[in-house]
């Protein structure tokens, strides 16, 4: 069955510093322990087709720091920035699994932001959201999808891993 | 917030070749790796204030392993047997967790069987199973329970990880 990773940002800079929420970068220590994580998380054995991240600076960054570490393709994706189309992604998700050499083999990880990982890995899980889910900066929640749709409420977790585990 | 770890036992002998399904020990394959998952955990930095376990041969077995890598104390708890009472089970936990020094440190490590499991975390997180959780044989589940009851539906899901990444 398809994988699906959910990856938060690493630590960014503070808000009030940035008019321009989405230009705040990772700060030194968010560098430091992203490219921490993403090294144990390969070390692991963790792969990934295809990294799709948020077009903001501090998850592009991450991107960056993941796609360096497990050598896979980027892409950004609009609807991975905060408050996204959580039904514009699905629709492009199933086209990507439909044309995957073995749809049951595909791995992709997403980069973005919270509420929306935890509230999008609910949804798929069990259909609605009742925050029971945490993801921390640099975290990483697996979900295996079902073979076929629907997607949601058909999900099943497998991993999520705090980024403190692994630093 | 009180931490409980969900702990499955690692691979057992086979059913066929024990009449008694409470007696099947481990296999050494089962032993060797639940050491190993349990040395990972400990290296990964968690503990437990107590190990409880399933009364069954298996899951003592993996009571012991785990015992002597964290030094946790360990009891028996005949509702963590399959099919054992999950309401019977919070009353015993509401009144341990009351009786801690420290109740919102309070760490839990629970050793028992599937489907009894995932239904218990579920239950826990969501307030009703729909079979949105995998846990392997020697594989674990952690949830954070809420500060205070009702525990169910308010549990938060912080930690899953498929035995295979640690070995």
């Amino acid at each position: 069955m398809p994988s699906l990773y959910l990856i938060r940002h690493g630590i960014a800079e503070d808000r009030e510093n940035y008019e321009d929420d989405t230009l705040r970068p990772l700060t030194d220590e968010g560098r430091k322990k992203t490219k921490q994580v993403a090294k144990r998380l390969y070390d692991l054995g963790l792969r990934f087709d295809l990294l799709q991240t948020s077009p903001l600076v501090r998850a592009q960054q991450t991107a960056e720091i993941f796609t360096n570490v497990f050598s896979s393709p980027v892409q950004q994706s609009s609807e991975l920035a905060p408050e996204g189309s959580f039904e514009a992604w699905l629709q492009w998700v199933t086209e990507w699994i439909s044309q995957h050499p073995q749809p049951a083999r595909a791995s992709l990880g997403i980069i973005g932001h919270e509420p929306d990982l935890t509230t999008w890995a609910e949804t798929l899980l069990w259909g609605e959201s009742k925050g029971a889910l945490v993801l921390k900066k640099a975290g990483i929640i697996g979900l295996v999808l079902p073979e076929s749709q629907p997607w949601t409420a058909n999900g099943i977790l497998f991993l999520s891993i705090p980024p403190k585990l692994l630093i």
